[in-house]
């Protein structure tokens, strides 16, 4: 019967940059695991930033039963405010996840109708049909988990993001001991992160940046300022433990990494160290070798801290020659650039800079081959389906669990949308919900289609002219205009003797098409679109505005 | 007396991406090495290429000599067209890279006003007051060289772009002989290639690569497909080669590549194999596993060979289950995100895909840092300025001159337009010639500045509105319209009712102004950017238009 098969769906995260979201589907009861975001591509114009289409969600959402966060960054959180519009149901997470949530519900005014519990590693509880059970992972944040999820066809695991970090920060190893247990019941099916398939072997330890922040701190005659994201809680408490040890105190810069600070610090998640943190006025006094800064700007963003501090944005804060400046932060694919410019300036500015292409100053916050295969190996379940990443690392993924035995035709590459359906029977891929890129800007949800993005690309290569004239409405007779301005399309010198030339043109062309107005929008265009490329080679949007009278 | 000053001026070349211009001037006579472009960052919007200000030159343009051509790159040779116009001078180069100038100038339709000239390394000729004697380098092209230059103040040495492969493709390794014999003359200055002062040891030889290609081409089941850049004529030589031992036909694919393979063939830098290269047809008849094709597109351009044989944009070929695909080549920051889309989507055509983050395909054409060190060891110079590179890789660069015993005052990291003077006294930095970027967009060059661009930007986040009125010119009554209109700003679905509304407010808005034509664009202007933003958060630039009658 139809309601024995378990349903796969993965939303936006399989395939697609870091919106991750997965659906387990029995008959009609959902969970929903993680609900995240990503920030738009480069050729998203214009777009603040980018959901997965839920419309399946908001269809049966009375199914929903409630949706697990497995830890607290943005592309497993960030979907939530738009989630909960359509479809409520109770949230779960741990505590500092918890946390990180209530913040973004509160700035989003959901705060009060959300509905939150704290789930704790190790300790079970039931949501619908299914019996969950988290355990710890470690992550490049603390608090992360995957999942034992028992539903009536069988266990599913999910593996959270993870590294098998034998040095975290925190000390709270990943719980091995959960995931062999798990293993030992025969699990149906592992769901598990495909982030790092590219690469070989094992993700360093946070240890390794731990040593070097040491070493750094310990010998840098200045300043030592780390830029961070300000989620990293785990970097931050690396950077407050090394200044203590090396007597320098620490300032925290950037209003978003302040609340995540204060946060984490109220929830013992960090513990502020024996000095308090340095006030913007502390740090313009103290001895520079006293000083480390954490700070936002690893990607280079226009408006972090570190960008301010580079620029002279802060009035009182601003990098010196002497600082040394720690990125410490994988760039973000699209931002290279950003993050090159940046370091550049940073020297330029006389500071000695440490970056990802020089030294290590940075772990991945996944794990790498051998701790995916150890993954597999430890859980050796029926069916594999890699998540998290995008497609390439997903292919890989799913030929690494081949290599770890798992027969070719249990392993399964699911695009957001599809349905991977689970049963007695096996497994199959049976056809695809609503899927793919819901844009958000400014108000608008979902409201910027691809006619709105060309039309924002062809405005950002050559601008836009308008023409407009006022017309006898019976014998199209030209009775004022054209006038003509543009944006965007030619620098203001050239523009007046184009203008004047166009004029001419539109005036004569007007006069021999005048028995239709009607005709004069395209008379318009044509003129307007051959005179300025055959001047230019550049295609200016060309808008005609013609009035009747 | 002032003309005994040797002054070095990189152009573009210093602390900016690959527009690498050195000028070597003393007295009146200018020699200039290299002439590049490079392709617009992300924020050049609509721009095609990126030159440097040739401003200096062109002031000068009596006093150049020569201009010397180290190698066939663009980044070396795509600013001559623009030069030239301004700058007519004799060209020297070698013969390939004469070759790659005379297509590009023929292009332009300069070819037969230009001053070719063919230099031969170790042969020394005269330019003005310069004595130069060429000796060759490794790159990743062949035909590169360097340069001794004898000037009234010393001997100037120029490292070209360089590396110490010792098994070349060719068999040609760089002239250690010629560089320990200009290092033993006492050389006043060293310019010496900075791209990767980053990275640690030295280059992979390019054989590593070859070694891929036998190992690929040996055991690949379906076709071989290898992207490359159409100048990386080492490269494509190694794939003809690894086809030919491993039994397999070559084709050429991408029209660039084709005029290049050409054109090498000719002059005896490529020998075609035993068979011909294949045919469109031919290719599609071959049994698979004989099959070997180079093509365009390692950098996931829309228009490239690859991009569209992924995408079905060729009738004939297609990438199909099967195929191996190699991408060869280093992504050029901005480009990440098309390469790994079009990773994902070979992946997505059941291809098999080894590109760059997965294993060793591709190798710099740069040295490292101890290829760097031991250029220092050989020249020994006086003073020591880096060239060509991001200004992090000139600072890395000077630092690491400065290990190998050249005197901190005696490395300068000079940036575009800076004037290094050298003389008896020492070396100092002495003022800026005009630099700076110079945009080519369509037919126009250096008339897109930065109202025009952020124009454009603005344009490409939210698009734009126009509100066309006609009123009384003596009174300020509205006769017609509003009539409004908006591209890239809310999908058409939204607009009707947004118009709508918006109408109103500015017929209400006008009347209470009517006494005052000309207060009605301003008006306009604000009516309509707080009711759009208040209804949709978004920020279109706003055009009116008043008509009066």
């Amino acid at each position: 019967m139809a309601d024995s098969v378990l349903r796969i769906i993965p939303l936006g995260g399989a395939g697609e940059i870091g919106r991750n979201s997965t659906l387990v589907e029995y008959g009609d009861d959902i969970l929903v695991i993680d609900a995240g975001l990503m920030f738009p591509r480069y050729d998203m114009l214009g777009v603040d930033i980018v959901i997965p289409d839920y419309s399946y969600l908001i269809e049966r959402r009375g199914c929903v039963r409630g949706i697990v966060i497995t830890h607290g960054h943005e592309d497993h959180t960030g979907g939530l405010p738009y989630l909960l519009r359509y479809a409520q149901a109770p949230i779960y997470a741990t505590e500092l996840t918890r946390g990180l949530i209530q913040v973004k519900l509160r700035e989003h005014k959901l705060l009060d109708s959300a509905q939150l519990h704290t789930m704790t590693p190790s300790v079970p509880f039931q949501v619908g049909p299914f019996s969950l059970e988290p355990f710890r992972v470690c992550h490049s944040i603390p608090d992360g988990v995957g999942l034992g999820i028992t539903t009536p066809a069988g266990l599913v695991v999910h593996s959270g993001d993870f590294k098998f970090d034998h040095h975290p920060v925190d000390g709270k190893v990943t719980d091995f001991g959960k995931l062999a247990e798990l293993g030992g019941r025969r699990p149906l099916v592992l769901l598990s992160d495909s982030t790092n398939a590219e690469q070989n072997g094992a993700t360093p330890s946070e240890l390794t940046v731990g040593e070097l922040f040491d070493e750094v701190c310990g010998t840098a005659a200045g300043r030592v300022i780390v830029a961070t994201f300000a989620s990293n809680i785990s970097r931050i408490r690396q950077v407050i433990e090394a200044a203590g040890r090396c007597g320098r105190r620490v300032g925290i810069v950037g209003q978003s990494m302040i609340s995540n600070v204060r946060m984490a610090c109220a929830l013992g998640y960090l513990s502020e160290p024996s000095a308090p943190f340095l006030s913007v006025d502390e740090i313009e006094h103290m001895p520079a070798e006293k000083v480390a800064l954490v700070c936002t700007g690893s990607q280079g963003e226009p408006a972090s801290a570190l960008v301010r501090m580079v620029n002279g944005g802060y009035r009182q804060l601003s990098i010196q020659p002497g600082d040394t400046v720690i990125i410490s932060a994988s760039s973000i694919p699209g931002n290279e650039e950003a993050i090159n410019q940046i370091v550049d300036d940073l020297f330029r500015r006389g500071a000695d800079v440490y970056y990802d292409d020089l030294m290590k100053v940075h772990v991945s916050g996944h794990g790498s081959r051998d701790e995916l295969k150890l993954m597999l190996d430890l859980i050796r379940p029926r069916y594999f389906v890699p998540i998290h990443g995008e497609y390439r690392h997903l292919v890989l993924h799913a030929r690494l669990a081949q290599e770890a035995g798992i027969p070719a035709e249990n392993t399964f590459v699911v695009e957001s949308g599809q349905v991977l359906e689970l049963d007695e029977q096996g497994g199959r891929l049976a056809g695809r919900v609503g899927h793919g890129y819901v844009y958000v800007d400014g108000l608008g949800i979902g409201n910027v289609g691809e006619v709105l993005l060309r039309d924002r690309y062809l405005l950002s290569q050559d601008g836009f002219l308008i023409a407009t004239v006022l017309v006898d409405e019976h014998n199209g007779e030209l009775l004022l205009g054209p006038y003509l301005a543009s944006r965007g399309f030619v620098d203001s010198g050239e523009w007046d003797a184009l203008m004047e030339k166009a004029k001419e043109l539109l005036v004569d062309a007007l006069r021999d098409e005048r028995h239709s107005a009607a005709g004069a929008p395209a008379v318009i265009r044509e003129v307007l679109s051959t005179f300025m490329y055959s001047q230019t080679k550049r295609r200016p949007m060309i808008l005609p505005v013609v009035m009747k009278l």
